[in-house]
């Protein structure tokens, strides 16, 4: 390795539920077909939230020290051995799970769930809210200069919006409903539109939120004020993001016939479906799990401007300040993404 | 007309809610690319039992008299104007439901969907509990001398069964559950098997029921001793057959990764949906409503051997008994399914 | 019929290769669910020019007078009986073949292959180069305003750019090849870009064509001067609109893996296909006849501004131009689409 | 490794066309996540035959010593570090080819062509005409006893029966033609009849492969007798295994509406397609190449005796008589299938 890169640096590491220090750590070797990342900008992400206030994310359970952050963009400072598509000084994206690429999950093109996928900030698997990664060649995806670090890291909610429009097979002709204008949903809404749909309307109660995504071009409704079966206008696709029970049996009612719901927001254990609008629409009723194989698209989206991903992050922060970027949603209605630079 | 047909008819003709009566109707004449059928065998189902006894399923209600069946086979014995694919003496299975033909649903291929469709013993459209019906001569499918009348009747269930497969995608290499060993469940069973799957495994607690699906060659397991969680083979695909909702949670959590589950039962107005396994295992969950296109493909695997459906057949009556066919199955526990004879 | 409409109209009749003649004809009388549409505007289409030259194209023969003429705008302007879906007034674009509605084709959602299919200007069924036709109901679509008369016609060549990108499964992340950039290459190119792809690349030999092209916000190429094996961009779709035998083989050689090849320009009666280039990329390969259930997604599409229709339309003429309307395009290089106005 | 097995071991190599000899090799050691099989079958197939007599196929040159040999069948002798998957004793049929795991190809599900695919007899990959393999654990795929080493060894070419009916998606209601009964056509013939098709056609003109089609259930037809085009029967599905342009465009012309044509068979560097047939029928046209996630189906179909195996199997030799092996077939008409065993 380099003889200038430091040996250590320093990590946002979370030691219980509300307990998260700034340590040193070593700065890891790239191992084979591996390129060591130096990170530019992380998003913070609902899951990591999670992870910080309750220590855990159902079955997923926090008993060792971990270090949350999966959406990092950065660039190469070193080459691991057999390193063969990247220079140093490449500013990549970094799609933060890697799967096992023999089983059968894999093998079918669904490596998104790879019983033995390494993921960022699962436990055990620790993330990127620190200095350096190390990160094999072929999940750093090089990003153009049209591309700035913050939009590069959050290529990464970009990619459950790819994701859930393939699920949903959206193409012109689509009418399709968000529900939640969230990051998750504004990424959603937008790529549903780049999928060639030009009815996307997104639901929230958040003013703030709304106005954002009239910004972004969307049309965006307050469901406090319009719920959604007097919308009526039956939506062929729906992109659930909100994650709320009630919001999910409202929505699903509302289908066109043949309709198809990718159910996006995570919530509680179970949720209500409709049994007999399912069956007499025969609906499609499906869920994503992160996404596969979705970088080169949402590079591509990001780069030509049909998805705007810089206006989402309100909030900046640096590594020391990590904290802050997970507890500031909670308390700044005006918040909806916050980025930490751990350069800075 | 022939001269040789009668004015009248007898149809059993429901008035109310446990009010069924046999009464004198004229025949039908049979209008332009209409044949007029002889109704040699009626299938009873489950919604015409429902029909008897409650007078409505969900928002269809019998507010006036009606003639429930819909799965006819019967003989060719009349041509209307224009026909040009019939001849008299052909004997037929009717397909119960007529589409528009122009609407959106029907120009994608799911005529079943069709808004304006009508449909047999759907208020308020009269069925075939009778001795005549005339019919689209495009839904009168022709079927040959290897299948008898109450055969060519079960092409209904079994075009239930082939359209489940269709949506389940059922191929070689899918492990197949199928939840309720019903007369559905049954012909959806043996059909996965045609569709080639080799390991399909049936479920139900009526010791009757199972030991009917074990000499059609079905693995049958009794969940009143084995829960579904415990047969632990990780099904690909779940037929569901039984409408209750504790079987579908429980089925549903016991699904393979990328599992496509297919709701068919019809049971209360919501199910509960485990969420995070619909979304971590990225499960497909529809339902079907009728089917479109069956009865070709539904012919060809009855005609060859691949799905028997004459042993489903326990019990047949004439008209003047067809209350006695809806009402059997609440008090035997060996019936598992009906026939009308109109003819005998 | 109302008393204001005429009894008899001009017609533009084919008697033999080019044999045009200007004829009276009865105004038709709408039957049952048609409505009668006064044409306001008719594209010409390269078969109406086959028929006008050759008399025929492949098995179909012009061997009595034809009416030419398929892509055809216009407005109500009298009701059949049993028409509930238009009102006097209404301005339509006509999708100019009626299928049967019940054979295999028609119930699987292809019914662009109904081999009943009774299509405009195809022997022996007259096309609509006259001043009204008869027109079932549901193949009269309404149109909004923002869309002019021509481009209400131009629906049709779009309906063949957006059935072929169905069958392309165009989508964000694909690279496209058109090849040719005539009326259908500049419609199919850009409906590719409203699916979502951005690497759109147009290729002809006629600098008009590629100017229009560049005009329109696509990548043009030039073949003469840029052969297709230099592209050197491996597109994972191509949409083939020339029908000439040395580019098809030369494009498909220059696809990327798992490519989708559409061929839709017709041509001679074979093509050689390179073999082991199909087995080893496992290229798909297709054609397009007509197209199914295109106009919602095709009006969508103009209205909206993401196909631009009017710029393709270089010639305009009244229905007693209609010959020059046919020969226009072997003369003029600047010419690309021709329209008929019937009313002018 | 074992301090039993041997240090060196006998290999078939060639060394130009016509030329093979038998010579001492070392064992290969397992590397990291391999088992070391001991071979005890290998089929001959078409590709050897071919690269023995012409030294090259296509582009794939023979410029240096080549070991052929890619359907083997063994058992696990010694494991590699990592082995989590097998123990010593398991009996395995080994799929030929390694993707690397990460490109493109491989994360989408079509790692068959990934562009760094590591296959056995593939230059500059030696194969496994020899007596042992070392081999990634994954791709060495455990048989039930029901399965013997021959037919463990074939599994490789029912995996190209398998692959042609995905890609075809064969089920019920299909109507298959399979031109061509040679190995490959007889077991798609078969593979064809287990998706659920239950009219398979084969067709050929040796008399001996017709009879053995008869005898696996088939319906075989002699085409020096009956041409494809009267054969009438208007197949929905095309898997063509003989490679002959002239009955690859013959049967293309007789495919029906919507047909699938799946091209598996190789042959000259170009064929000719009736162009005006794949556009006016919308046939889909396509090739394979090798195949992806094939075993745990294969496997299943042939131990469930879906698939019959060992009636191919004409000719048994020794290491020694590899050579043997690859001649056969030019020389005896009778011969359908030769398998090498290597410890005999």
């Amino acid at each position: 390795m380099s003889p200038l890169l430091p040996a250590t640096m320093r990590a946002a590491v979370l030691h219980g539920p509300g307990q998260l220090r700034i340590e040193e750590r070593p700065v890891p070797a790239p191992g084979p077909r591996q390129v060591l990342v130096r990170v530019d900008a992380v998003g913070a992400c609902g899951s990591d939230v999670h992870y910080y206030r309750h220590g855990r994310i159902g079955d997923f359970v926090v008993d060792a020290p971990l270090v949350l952050g999966h959406e990092p963009s950065g660039t190469v400072v070193a080459l691991g051995p057999g390193v063969t598509r990247h220079e140093v000084g490449q500013r990549v994206s970094v799609e933060p799970g890697t799967p096992c690429g023999t089983c059968t999950e894999c093998r079918t093109g669904r490596y998104n769930l790879c019983p033995r996928m390494v993921f960022y900030a699962t436990p055990p698997v620790d993330g990127v809210f620190c200095e350096y990664a190390a990160v094999h060649e072929e999940f750093a995806h090089p990003v153009p200069d049209a591309l700035g670090d913050e939009a590069a890291a959050l290529l990464e909610p970009l990619s459950v919006g790819v994701w859930s429009c393939r699920k949903a097979r959206v193409a012109p002709g689509d009418r399709v409903l968000v529900t939640g204008a969230g990051p998750i949903g504004l990424v959603a809404a937008q790529t549903a539109l780049a999928f060639g749909a030009r009815e996307v309307t997104v639901t929230d109660v958040l003013p703030q939120r709304l106005e954002l995504a009239r910004t972004l071009g969307l049309t965006a409704v307050d469901v406090s004020r319009t719920p959604p079966a007097e919308l009526a206008f039956g939506p062929s696709v729906l992109l659930e993001c909100s994650g709320v029970p009630a919001v999910i049996g409202e929505a699903v009612r509302a289908m066109a016939r043949a309709g198809r719901v990718v159910l996006i927001g995570m919530g509680g254990d179970e949720v209500p479906l409709p049994l007999a609008q399912v069956q007499n629409y025969e609906l499609e009723v499906t869920g994503t799990f992160r996404y596969a194989h979705t970088w080169p698209t949402a590079i591509g989206l990001a780069a030509s401007g049909q998805v705007a991903l810089d206006p989402l992050v309100t909030h900046r922060f640096g590594l020391a300040e990590t904290e802050r970027a997970l507890t500031v949603g909670a308390e700044d209605p005006t918040a909806v993404k916050s980025v930490v630079l751990p350069q800075r």
